[in-house]
């Protein structure tokens, strides 16, 4: 069994899209995270809904758990429509690590150690171009080891 | 707005609950994680899918990428069936860090600077009590971030 089993349609973004739009999408879909491809197909990274939350918050309220806290209610409401203007591109982290990315020809193991490794609940599926043709979901992983 | 707004009813397990049984459960309602709860209710943490498929491999495999791609093909999905036996327990970390756990009357913000700090596509919301109650998910404060 290989990633071509595996694998399901799943959306992508680019960095030039507008990141309420990605955020559109995870919400309404209840998507685990959004795949981001460049202008030539080819995956650039995983985009977790995290990773927009933390996008739309004033660093300093990030990194201050008590402040969070103090902050007047309306003020807290408003602080998270901040996603306007801001794109996809603002949420990449340069140097992010290991891509969750494989060819089509990965096994089920490679997949799965490299979920393990990076975390990610999605793992973007290239062909041999190294254009996204697909992701393989975490459920799908976990199907196959409860129905051995 | 606050955690008692936005908080959902969502799956818990125990940490004696079989792996197998949380990796179905997963799956099969295509859950981001699972609350862990102790025997009075408290929450403990949350189990993404992808510590379950950690579980699943042995830890050499997850550590060396070249490995994954050279073992044997018939093996390679033996390996991922290896969650029998195997509780919740044995894929809570110690130690993990800052728990994505909140009181009802948390903010939104209170919430949202959790899951960027901790990552957690889910955050458990407790009563005063510190049981259990629900859950907020990244995509309900997402649906906010769009709607403002």
């Amino acid at each position: 069994m290989h990633a071509s089993d595996l694998a399901v349609p799943f959306p992508a973004v680019e960095p030039s899209t507008p990141a309420a739009q990605a955020a559109q999408l995870l919400a309404n879909q209840r998507l685990p995270g959004l795949i981001v491809v460049d202008e030539f197909g080819s995956p650039l990274g995983v985009l977790p809904g995290t990773r927009l939350v933390a996008l739309a918050l004033p660093q300093y309220v990030i990194e201050d758990p008590a402040l969070a806290g103090v902050v007047d209610e309306s003020a807290a409401d408003a602080s998270v429509r901040l996603l306007g203007g801001r794109t996809v591109q603002d949420c990449l982290r340069a140097g992010q690590g290991e891509l969750p990315v494989v060819r089509l020809d990965a096994t089920v193991l490679e997949i799965a150690a490299l979920m393990a490794r990076t975390g990610s609940p999605l793992v973007a599926v290239t062909d041999d171009a190294d254009h996204y043709v697909g992701a393989v979901l975490v459920g799908a992983l976990l199907d196959l080891a409860v129905s051995g």
